[in-house]
């Protein structure tokens, strides 16, 4: 494996002092939206952060299926893309015996139970002049549903659920931690000191340019414009062939421009290439002593270097093996889920039957 | 008992009739709200109808707790309400070898993860135009929660959960059940057939008049103004002594008004005393035989016999045996919900674990 020196992680910081020393890790919950296949950019943006923090976390991740509903996917799609998205996560480090992996719809009772009680305490204004619900209701406008304007309510469930004392999230997502803080809050306030307010840790995921050079990687551009982590060390070598490089050096013997900003390709190596290699490759390209198609060449096989591991992994580990792993996941959190619900109905006064 | 001929009891009609030679009876479900103790207006305004409908229907009734949390009720208040809601209506007349009577709350975990994703497939729009949210909105503008506006799909849930064919409602909540229908064909749209369209059948309950004249019986009114199904004989005699009779019959000689309208005493012996006996109250009456003092004292007489042997069934029926006939409801309830709930899995595409 090349070096990922220069892969920033998610900021740790306070959350963990308090438990130096005392044997507990402190507990975190981050959820996975269940797509298609994985591209190195994904391994980069969700995947590695979320490996790393397993270590240092009791960490819960789930495969957000409830979630997905607000847009109707199709039933076998997202059955798909369920297993498929935690067999890549399997295959991409997360360990079962280090985090629990679940996926959201395993533990629904809990969860939607949790959910309908916190909705009776969450102001309907305050989630209907969230800037995501405004966005995705003046885009979808003929499908504006009661769950699409209760998004946070649910993910406040997710977290609170486990009294999670921190949240993975993007920025994008901090409104909605601000929102499962104040729900936190006002269910306190109402039934006694049930919740801890949940602090987030924002994802500085490294942010991987697309092959094509226009902005990150991403599904969206084509097939071209990113290396899939299911793609073989051929399509790795046939896709960085074609990746854009320094625009500017048109002939071989033109010295090239070896910076991030200079050279789409340099940009992809201070990823993916370890550091010796890489001054290697610098050098070599500012003396025009290294070509472009030898220096993609050399990409390919740091990009086979991540990709190959993860496809061997993929491919060892059985669908069949997944649910199983599922399925341990989905225990190990329902055993401690119960516990809040019993003390949730307790504080609300509903009867224990 | 006295003669019941006079109490309406609910509109049946069409439902039953595809039942008939079945063997099978209709599907229905009602919910109860859970308040403290009931007086003789709710005993035929609410509960009269339900004991009747459990002879003709599978019917299943469920203590509403879960619904009453969007006004944050004290817990204490709302723990003791439910067991004593739960003990006031098997004390009238519901017998859980006929009916299922349990607790909204018993099922959380069903009827909450059935109202999540029917949660996706709801309009907001067409929730925030029910003129009861609005009305409460208007009312308590600082309490509009997000489960306010949700409680039409938690109604939903609680009918689609058994696919009852069936809804005992008041008018006030046609509107309710219209939305129910709406949530039923659109999930069918979207994720095929499986639930029914429920019908309503309206609950055409007996408006019996308050003590004091002034409208319907209505424990706002004070005491006085209602007979408690709890009032022990002395307590009904004393209270139906000082009931408003005839205002336009001064004194004991006049000839009274013995109708509905003409005397508010005998607007109550119309429901409470047997017919024979009421015709000859009405003789006695028009010609002054009778005066009021002896009239109340014979509507007192008609009162307690529906008030005491509820009275006595009331207490002969402990704390524990209503916990434990709501946990045999419970169980019962519970298997033919966990099999919809299986159904409505499969058919969004989440995944079996």
């Amino acid at each position: 494996m090349t070096s990922k020196n220069h892969i920033a992680g998610p900021s740790s910081g306070h959350h963990q002092e308090a438990y130096r020393g005392t044997g507990r890790r402190p507990g975190l919950i981050s959820g996975i939206r269940p797509t298609g296949e994985l591209h190195v950019g994904n391994y980069y943006g969700a995947l590695k952060g979320l490996v790393d923090l397993q270590e240092r976390y009791d960490a819960r991740y789930f495969i957000a299926d409830i979630h997905s509903l607000t847009t109707h996917p199709k039933p076998d799609d997202l059955r798909g893309h369920v297993v498929g998205t935690a067999r890549n996560y399997l295959a991409g480090g997360l360990d079962p015996e280090r985090c629990t992996l679940y996926v959201q719809s395993s533990l629904a009772a809990e969860i939607c139970e949790l959910h309908t009680y916190l909705s009776m305490v969450m102001p309907l204004g305050e989630l209907m002049r969230v800037p995501t619900f405004k966005e995705k209701a003046k885009r979808h406008p003929d499908n504006v549903n009661y769950g699409l304007v209760g998004y946070p309510v649910l993910m406040a469930a997710d977290i609170l659920l486990f009294k999670a004392e921190t949240v993975m999230v993007g920025d994008d997502q901090l409104v909605h931690l601000e929102i499962a803080r104040t729900i936190a809050r006002r269910f306190n306030q109402l039934y006694g000191n049930v919740f801890p307010e949940p602090r987030p840790l924002i994802d500085n995921a490294a942010r991987i340019p697309s092959l094509s050079g226009a902005g990150k990687m991403s599904k969206s551009d084509g097939a071209s414009a990113y290396i899939s982590l299911q793609d073989d060390e051929l399509a790795v070598e046939e896709k960085t062939r074609k990746a854009l490089s320094d625009p500017s050096r048109v002939y071989r013997e033109q010295p090239g421009h070896p910076t991030a900003e200079g050279c789409n390709v340099f940009h992809l190596h201070t990823f993916f290439t370890g550091e010796a290699e890489r001054e290697q490759i610098a050098d070599l390209c500012l003396s025009a002593r290294i070509g472009c198609v030898e220096c993609k060449r050399k990409l390919a096989r740091s990009l086979s270097g991540v990709v190959e591991p993860f496809r061997q992994r993929r491919e060892r580990l059985s669908e069949a093996d997944t649910l199983e792993l599922l399925r341990i996941g989905r225990d190990k959190a329902r055993a401690s889920a119960r516990q809040v619900i019993a003390e949730v109905r307790q504080a609300m006064g509903l009867q224990m039957l």
